[in-house]
């Protein structure tokens, strides 16, 4: 038995060898991580824009400056054109600024008389015109290898013309679901029976992290089938999430097929309530979960430990779950030795602990936002006192 | 010109009359907001449970306790048992507790001697089982109507049998592109073009939050395109947004063809920085955000006004942006009157103001994880000061 930080020390430290990458379309790439760095190709804007509807003008030597109006810019317009010294051209936001343009003078403070523009005062210099690479330049550093696509950095990439992206492929998941107790069919329970549950949640919250499942296998609680059950992914994902059957009982074959199967163990329990006995091996570059039954266990030991392992195994340079600090609307007591993760829900900069704390129970992750997290050798923490919180959902 | 307390107040109350509702498998439910409450429809466990691998005891007369050990009992047996005073059955975890039992003996805690079970001295009643209905109680109100549904909260109905729940319907959203100068194709830009981003960041946006895009459609800078793709747009979603094309400039056509599609404007243009031209409007119960043609415009009035608006048209009891109070670790000056939306990076209780504020920016966003609110009449702000800051992706 470990503790929690020597448990994620462990699954931060190990070394998981060479990953594959793969090109994917830019659009597909929300969640991705990013294999290579990206540089930017071009400037952008990549000619000078005017950022007002107004009039583009080159000096005017008159005074008041009056300027002849000799065109009419529109945005997207690809027409070449020149100012001359005192002439203006009416331009509109997005349009690309002529040459010999000193300023954009807007609409509001422009008068025309007799077809002639006439302004009061001399414009800035350069006033109302976006610079060619004054969003992003030429050379620049994009993105690192290791960041994670989201929504608008595949719009920054788009807005530079990337239409393909190399990224890191994305591991292979199965999850495999033990318990003879458990129905996953329609029809009603007899006395001994429960529906199962667990499949359907661990694949949504994969799925909300933007990890696809890729098989789920229910499998009876005997040693031939699990063991069959664990062989054949073992060869086909690169990540397996067992359910349930890691606990002490001699109903319990996971463990032992996992030792036939030469599955090596990093860790098993851990000091931890809910959750403890959580199991953690590989085999060449295949992983092992092994979660306890009990769905809050389950989902705790999926956010705490298997949600960041995803992320390391795709070399997402930020892989642990966000966190922040909070104070505490309740009191905690911790006489289980163990380390705690409660289901908290956020007010601002306090948590509330919730009810239904126990691990059997799904419910107070359903109200939760936070996993508050208190240490082993912490016992008694009055209302105020600072948390931990994890981020979930 | 309103203020944003105002516009948020606009879509806070607009009457949004009768909203579908459609029943849909459970196991589809992610970000579906609940039509209808749930109750509880059965005991959780419905039968008394085994939390340990151990030993299920009826009382016995002898000192040391002495037990004829009768039977075994694995999780998802569904055969009868009784015990009589005296007798004990080997129990596994998830088991039924067979009748007659007055607690679970921890396998830890027991020895077997000529195959019969000893224990030290007399357990707790009831210790290690689980009751009936202590997870989840028959007749108890589960969720709420207007509840957005999460993974474990379709764990938690999957637990109970259900398969199939009552909510909402999504909304039907288009997106419309406007704008001569964006090109979307796959080609070397000419001067005065630049690559279309808006839309995929929008949709990337809209689908992390749980609402699929209906259609995307780019159209010309002309009246009767316009107008057209409008109008048809206005018949088919619930909600369009639109990008770009609502400034003053003549090129700019949304807002003509709006007038003209009689579109009651509920506000046009908000004291606020960036997303200052901002429209929202309705017609019958569709309804019409267009949004300026900006990136970092665009996705700033895409959070703080079109995800609310989009969980209020579903009905989900909760449709504000999450939100919390951070200390900023920059120095914040505002002349400009409106209120700022700033990208920033929440740093556990501290905000940075992150570089990358420009309108036309995205990259800013890319890396942020927080909009920091400064209201309008706020002016200066030194590093320390406790500012408010929507949470985003």
């Amino acid at each position: 038995m470990i503790g929690v930080e020597e448990a994620r020390k462990i699954l931060k430290n190990l070394d998981l060898k060479c990953t594959k990458t793969q090109k994917i379309p830019l659009e597909d790439g929300l969640g991705f991580t990013l294999a290579k760095e990206i540089f930017c190709s071009f400037n952008l804007p990549p000619f000078e824009q005017s950022i007002m509807d107004g009039f583009a003008v080159n000096e005017s030597p008159k005074t008041p400056l009056t300027f002849e109006i000799i065109d009419e810019i529109q945005a997207g317009s690809t027409r070449s054109l020149k100012l001359k010294e005192g002439q203006a051209a009416h331009i509109y936001t997005g349009a690309p600024v002529p040459d010999g343009t000193k300023a954009i003078v807007m609409q509001e403070h422009a008068t025309i008389v007799n077809k002639k523009l006439i302004i009061q005062k001399s414009p800035k210099p350069r006033q109302h015109i976006r610079a060619i690479g004054s969003d992003l330049k030429k050379g620049q550093l994009l993105f690192h290898a290791g960041s994670e696509m989201n929504a608008s950095s595949i719009g920054v990439l788009k807005s530079i013309g990337v239409t393909n992206i190399e990224v890191y492929t994305k591991p292979i998941v199965n999850i495999v679901v033990t318990g003879d107790e458990l129905v996953t069919e329609e029809r009603p329970l007899k006395k001994g029976e429960i529906y199962e549950s667990n499949a359907i949640v661990l694949k949504s919250v994969l799925e909300k992290n933007n990890i696809e499942v890729n098989k789920i296998v229910f499998v009876k609680d005997n040693f031939e089938s699990t063991l069959d059950v664990l062989s054949q992914s073992l060869k086909t994902a690169n990540l397996t999430l067992v359910s349930g059957g890691i606990s002490v009982g001699a109903y319990d074959y996971v463990y032992e097929s996992l030792k036939q199967l030469k599955v090596k163990t990093f860790f098993y329990k851990v000091r931890q309530k809910p959750g403890k006995p959580l199991f953690f091996g590989g085999r060449d570059k295949r992983y092992i979960f092994a979660l306890p039954g009990n769905p809050g266990s389950a989902l705790t030991c999926l956010y705490i430990y298997t949600l960041p392992f995803l992320k390391r195994m795709q070399k997402n340079s930020v892989f642990e779950l966000p966190s922040i600090q909070l104070e505490l609307l309740d009191d905690v007591h911790n006489k289980s030795g163990r380390a705690l993760f409660l289901k908290g829900k956020r007010k601002n900069l306090q948590v509330r602990i919730l009810e239904h704390q126990s691990s059997s129970k799904l419910m107070g992750f359903a109200l939760a936002d936070v996993l508050v997290f208190i240490p082993e050798y912490v016992i008694d923490l009055a209302v105020g006192s600072s948390v931990k919180c994890y981020m979930i959902h």
